[in-house]
């Protein structure tokens, strides 16, 4: 492994970028492709079509990092300028490449396409560059050495963009720069937790600096650990990252429903598919989007029975058998309600869980009493039924979406005792 | 209209940006909102949570460009180092504001939640700047004046930086730099239509240069044509999307469903309530996302009165009265069972329509015969039954999602006949 660091910028060319039109995807995907190969990425930029713009970005990141990468602008059309922008800045000229000019023609010609004659603009490259061929369009990947820094320019489509740096660029880079120190990440997914709670609880990692840091991410009702670790290879940044790990776990205890990927409702489907459990369940203020999470999940028909969304009055009398007399005396938005609606479902079902929600998801429809958020989880269980009250904030379909994470949580809590 | 450009310089702070872990949007949605008011966006970029790298790119920024806006880095954690490298940037110390610490702590208590104490670093703004109170989180936003320059603070959650920035940022720069040359854009959304023949019939339009654009945006199930427009004013850039849009509705015709941030839900919501009908939903492969969509939109609970998920065959039975052996005979996934469960919904509701979908969301379950993304779509109302077959491509949520899309496209066609 080489000693020092090396450092990279990336520069994403198109105005439609800049503008906002479309967003810019590819950043993301080189930062992560690059940080696997111990690349410390300096920036990420957008610039517009504009070539003096651009050759004002180029000078700048070469004066900063080894490595500039740009993605976009090496169409056939005017309004493509990388090229041009990259050849003034480096004082070297383009020249005709006779391979990517023949595998351009064969690109057509498979195609059965008329070529359009400005179309051989893509085939001229930067004397002594190395030219790459793009295996799903017509603009070729180029990597030049200036001086000991490396400028590689990149189509902006993300088809054409990926083959390209993972098949030439990446090992190019990584035979050039040498065995260098990788950077790995694990997510501890929580739920349930305020941020400020787990922020204060596992404070000590968050100060953390060095080879290991742990950052807190959080969404609606869901809040991430993120442990990021740099080491030589693989097995060493995983053993660094396994040490933080168990010590929040430790802290975070139950709290903790999952890591990177998962979701609530695929640990709820894993539980539900362990214990040979059904579930059912009876939506008002969420309209479906409890049962629409846990459906996506493949496999969930083995234990979802039957859902039923009863959005009127009437419907959880006549669906769920909910008293008519009970939403008289305590409104729809209440616990009994929210009792009586598990009881229903689960009866009506067979199941041996049922999921109950009843709440106001606004912005209209809120009282002093019961302002917008309120909303009753119920849980039944054979005899047993539990219901939490919850206050959220936020628009429509964000307290619709806390409120199903909280109705999950409810029920991986049980499942887990 | 001022006649020198207003320039403006986005930096996006956050190591999970730079490293690829999450994307960035709030980029391309300050850039929209720029351009609305006719500021010309230099350049975008992102830079870890390091603060000498983000005082080296404020500092670049500033000496480009007129406004610099940040976004991210305005946490109560160690990480969050957006304020601080400000501060070191423009020389000045940051001082606590009160009205701001006293909305923190408002906060806090209407959430019932214990206040940690470091949270007060999140009202210490800088001296002499503007702080705008964040109405769905504790990170407020600042605008600070800086000899010509303007900075602009925004945290990074768009859902926290979209309302400051559209109801005190936007309106601020507008009064700050004048009624300059605006940029408009209009979208015309259809549905049903694939990608290739919308590209086809309006050819020409894309075609167009210079002060009027037309582009092709598309989603599953779903394609946008979005024009653009550059003029002095927003009457004048109106006028410009209208003559180009008046033609492109002549052209596409009823698969046009609305404009702009118009959604299907949405469309077929106005419809029913228009037209005073109640609607129920018999949802299998969807899972509830039909009904999810339709009560994403405020007053939903005025036309859906019940929605059942029935996810077995058991359910199918029990609660829409589709008998066995249609089962047994055709599948669950036929068109005479769709028939059946949304006969029996709309029976058991007594709704004015029903709909009722039933298919193989994948990725198991398909067969040669039938497939994976093979879904049968019923519509009943009053004596009519009518049911489409459609195979669509894609994971289990691609699937779910244009199978409710094009369940809602059916009944917004049966709502405008």
């Amino acid at each position: 492994m080489k000693p020092n660091n090396v450092s990279a910028e990336i520069i994403a060319v198109g105005s439609e970028l800049l503008l906002g039109q479309i967003v810019n995807t590819n950043a993301a995907y080189i930062s992560t492709k690059l940080s696997e190969i111990g690349i410390d990425l300096f920036r990420q930029s957008v610039v517009g079509d504009n070539p003096e713009r651009l050759t004002v970005a180029l000078k700048d990141a070469l004066s900063k990092s080894d490595i500039v990468i740009t993605s976009g602008g090496l169409g056939p059309t005017v309004d493509d300028i990388t090229m041009a922008a990259i050849a003034s800045t480096v004082s070297r000229p383009l020249i005709l490449d006779e391979e990517i000019w023949k595998s351009i023609k064969d690109f057509f010609k498979k195609r059965r396409l008329k070529m359009p004659h400005y179309v051989s603009k893509q085939a001229h490259v930067l004397e002594g560059a190395l030219a790459i061929k793009n295996p799903v369009g017509t603009a070729p990947g180029v990597i030049i050495e200036y001086g000991k820094k490396t400028i590689i320019a990149l189509p902006g489509p993300p088809r054409e963009l990926k083959p390209i740096l993972e098949k030439s660029v990446i090992p190019y880079l990584r035979k050039k720069f040498g065995k260098r120190s990788i950077i790995l990440t694990r997510s501890i997914r929580t739920a349930g937790l305020p941020e400020s709670y787990v922020n204060k609880k596992i404070r000590k990692f968050l100060m953390m600096s060095g080879q290991v840091t742990a950052g807190i991410y959080s969404r609606p009702n869901e809040v991430d650990i993120k442990i990021t670790a740099k080491a030589v290879d693989k097995k060493r940044a995983t053993a660094k990252i396994k040490k933080v790990e168990k010590n929040i776990l430790s802290i975070l205890g139950k709290a903790v429903f999952g890591f990177d990927g998962d979701t609530l409702e695929l640990i709820v489907g894993k539980e539900l598919t362990k214990k040979h459990m059904t579930l059912s369940i009876a939506e008002s203020c969420t309209g479906g989007l409890i049962s629409s999470r846990i459906t996506n999940i493949s496999g969930s028909s083995k234990y979802l029975d039957r859902s039923i969304i009863t959005y009127s009055d009437r419907s959880k009398i006549k669906e769920l058998g909910v008293k008519k007399d009970l939403i008289a005396r305590h409104g729809a938005v209440s616990r009994p309600v929210a009792v009586a609606m598990a009881k229903g479902i689960r009866g009506r079902s067979g199941s041996d869980v049922a999921l109950a929600v009843t709440g106001i998801a606004g912005p209209s429809g809120g009282t002093e009493e019961k302002p917008v958020g309120l909303v009753y989880i119920a849980l039944a269980k054979q005899g047993n039924v539990r219901c939490v009250e919850r206050r959220y904030i936020g628009n429509r379909t964000d307290i619709k979406y806390q409120v199903s994470s909280a109705a999950l949580e409810l029920l991986r809590k049980e499942l887990l005792k």
